[in-house]
């Protein structure tokens, strides 16, 4: 069942704000069987989204909009929408008591904006969004059926998870099947990855599509299935996977799409491990990362972000001698930091980072984009350089030292348990 | 001068990637006087790629996609564009040249696949692509401009700003100037915000408009407007801007569109002032952000991320009483780790934060969602308690009391200047 995404907001269109929205909302309908087929972005203007509705009913019967049904006077989707719909909006007396009471609890008096967020199409159903004052609506006529949500995301992915799959499951009866399988690499370009699965990917079945996913400092390749034998496509995948897995062994690091920081947080929770990290050019990116994982607490107990040399050395112990003669970018340095926040924090792992993220600070010798990693096991220290240039600017090297970090970790922790 | 994008690649369409690259050249383009109108995003699939090239040229003269030049089997907008243009793919000489050295320099051997990235359409202009293996290319027809560059985000953003903007501003010479004003603020609501402006919104000239975008914890006010005469639309900007700042003063933290933790190192620098963090449920956040500012490094001495209470203890020196009778959630803890990150790290400015990011460790008195915070200045130590409730999750939590945090430190290194 393929479906068209609207997501409506001048201040999309004006590049103030990522459209985050549209990847939550087609990774959800994707899990069901619902393929995104198109997303347009367009701004609060009444004319662009009543044309929009219109060309992609042309080509879909479901199309999910987001945006523009908040209190305020650019937001205007509830009026295009009555008015494609030849219908009204009505007060829906649920809904208004609902943000009477919801004002109430914030200590915020009841206004006239906030009365008219529970206005709805007449012939709509409301749906509610138990997270703020404007609800979802779904509107349907002559087969096809309009969705329209807040724009805000995690209304929006509330109302989505918990209210507009099901129902759209409900009503639609996919006899299709996808599924979809991730497996990460790291180590290899894309280009002589490509050239390496080259046989396999000509032999795929046509049912079956391979996809590049580069990121910065991993590759992520996706198989995507879709058939109305559901045991048999995952048969078929499964079997690809592991043809795929003997060809690309070495740079494998998973065999799913999760985060890495998540996998490594896995194994140290079976293992009983902990981990600590001591971050420079990083500065609490790789941390930062770590507890993003619900239950990090479990296995991570922090991190000193030694920004400047002063803290690595009063706070960190590195030696004077390492800073001064090597420089704070070196093999002796990030084995100190490594080696020492290990010992401070009582850790069975710890990581160090100490690079330069640029854009200043390069010189001939260690030019921007150099970085050392160390990672200190209850075995032994391993460290290495990366070089990961200048291109894509700071977040870019922040991000591939992390990436470089987790994969090396990974490997680590996997090793260390034999 | 309006344009519309089409971003191709499956993965934005099922949501693996999260589409950024549309926002960065939204805004490249604003700014010099193009208004994107629509973007759109479609799959890997020619016959999606067509239809969306033909539907753009019927609304615009500038058409700009990005994605599907790569190496790989599933990148394949070069062939739509020739069949569209009705030529034909040539080996360009420069190109084949410049990845041959590219690929030197990498100790990769090239392949056929790497030697099709050369491949042009005949009657097109190269873009040399200096980060990568695929060139830009912009074709004309009949007064209708196709721009196609890579799908990497840092490709394209080189590409965008050294070569496509530059020739797009010779090639059209816009007489409309477009300006925008975005002033921040954060304690109130967006109902209470539009309630407070209503009158001064509706006495905007209607070539002036308004746009509110909420972000945790904070509102960007958005001003836009357009005009053929510079001078003067600077002007009425300016005298809104002003009328806005004298209603609703309390609450305006910048008049700008930076991020908060630019705005405070701008500060710091300005004052030869010095900033450390002690972190615990933002678990390194708050210090990523402070280090994804380049420059940060002149007053960001670091962070020390306690993430188990033991650390609080040992490395911060919260002493065990607090930890123990108040809970690491607590005014004092929080107020500690405050003052002992200051001194340890000898800066002038330190905060600390200690709260419950969830999904557990909530209890009836402390729910998840209660954050405690502290700003140390050189002056005296404040602390707050925030409760951003449990909707939206973890990485919410995280934002809100980063945004509360800066939006403090602030106001504090604001104050301490007088």
């Amino acid at each position: 069942m393929n479906i068209q995404i609207i997501n409506i907001g001048d201040e999309l269109l004006i590049g103030q704000v990522i459209n985050s929205n549209a990847a939550f909302m087609s990774q959800q309908l994707l899990q069901k069987g619902f393929f995104v087929e198109k997303t347009i972005v367009i701004g609060d203007n009444a004319k662009d989204i009543r044309q929009a509705i219109e060309e992609s009913f042309q080509s879909v019967d479901i199309v999910i909009l987001t945006g523009g049904l908040g209190p305020t006077k650019d937001d205007i989707t509830k009026k295009v929408i009555v008015d494609y719909f030849q219908t009204e909006l009505v007060i829906d007396t649920p809904t208004l008591n609902f943000i009477s009471q919801l004002l109430k609890s914030r200590n915020v008096p009841m206004s006239d904006i906030n009365r008219q967020q529970a206005a709805v199409p007449k012939n709509g159903v409301v749906i509610p969004n138990i997270l703020g004052t404007a609800p979802g609506i779904w509107i349907e006529q002559q087969q096809k059926v309009l969705i329209a949500l807040p724009g805000v995301p995690f209304e929006m992915e509330q109302l989505m998870t918990a209210e507009i799959i099901p129902r759209l499951e409900q009503k639609f009866h996919s006899t299709e099947h996808y599924l979809c399988k991730v497996i990460q690499l790291t180590g290899i370009g894309e280009s002589t990855l490509s050239d390496l699965l080259e046989s396999w990917e000509l032999q795929l079945p046509s049912h079956i599509s391979l996809a590049y996913l580069p990121q910065p400092g991993l590759i992520r390749l996706r198989l995507t299935g879709c058939s109305q034998n559901a045991t048999r496509l995952e048969l078929e995948m499964n079997n690809e996977t592991a043809k795929l897995s003997r060809i690309a062994a070495p740079y494998i690091v998973a065999f799913n799409d999760d985060p890495l920081e998540k996998i490594i947080g896995q194994l140290l929770l079976k293992n009983h491990q902990t981990l600590s990290t001591a971050e420079s050019c990083t500065g609490g990116y790789i941390a930062h990362r770590i507890t993003s994982i619900s239950g990090s607490s479990q296995y991570f107990k922090g991190s000193i972000v030694s920004y400047a040399n002063e803290i690595k050395q009063h706070v960190l112990n590195v030696s004077e001698t390492a800073l001064t003669q090597m420089g704070a970018v070196s093999e002796e340095v990030v084995r100190q930091m490594a080696d020492n926040v290990r010992k401070m924090f009582q850790t069975d792992f710890s990581i160090a980072v100490s690079g330069i993220a640029g854009p200043d600070g390069g010189t001939n010798e260690k030019p921007v984009g150099t970085v050392w990693i160390a990672i200190a096991t209850p075995k032994k220290t391993i460290s290495f350089k990366c070089n990961f240039g200048n291109a894509g600017g700071r977040m870019r090297i922040i991000q591939r030292a992390a990436i470089a970090t987790f994969a090396s970790l990974l490997k680590e922790i996997q090793n260390n348990r034999h």
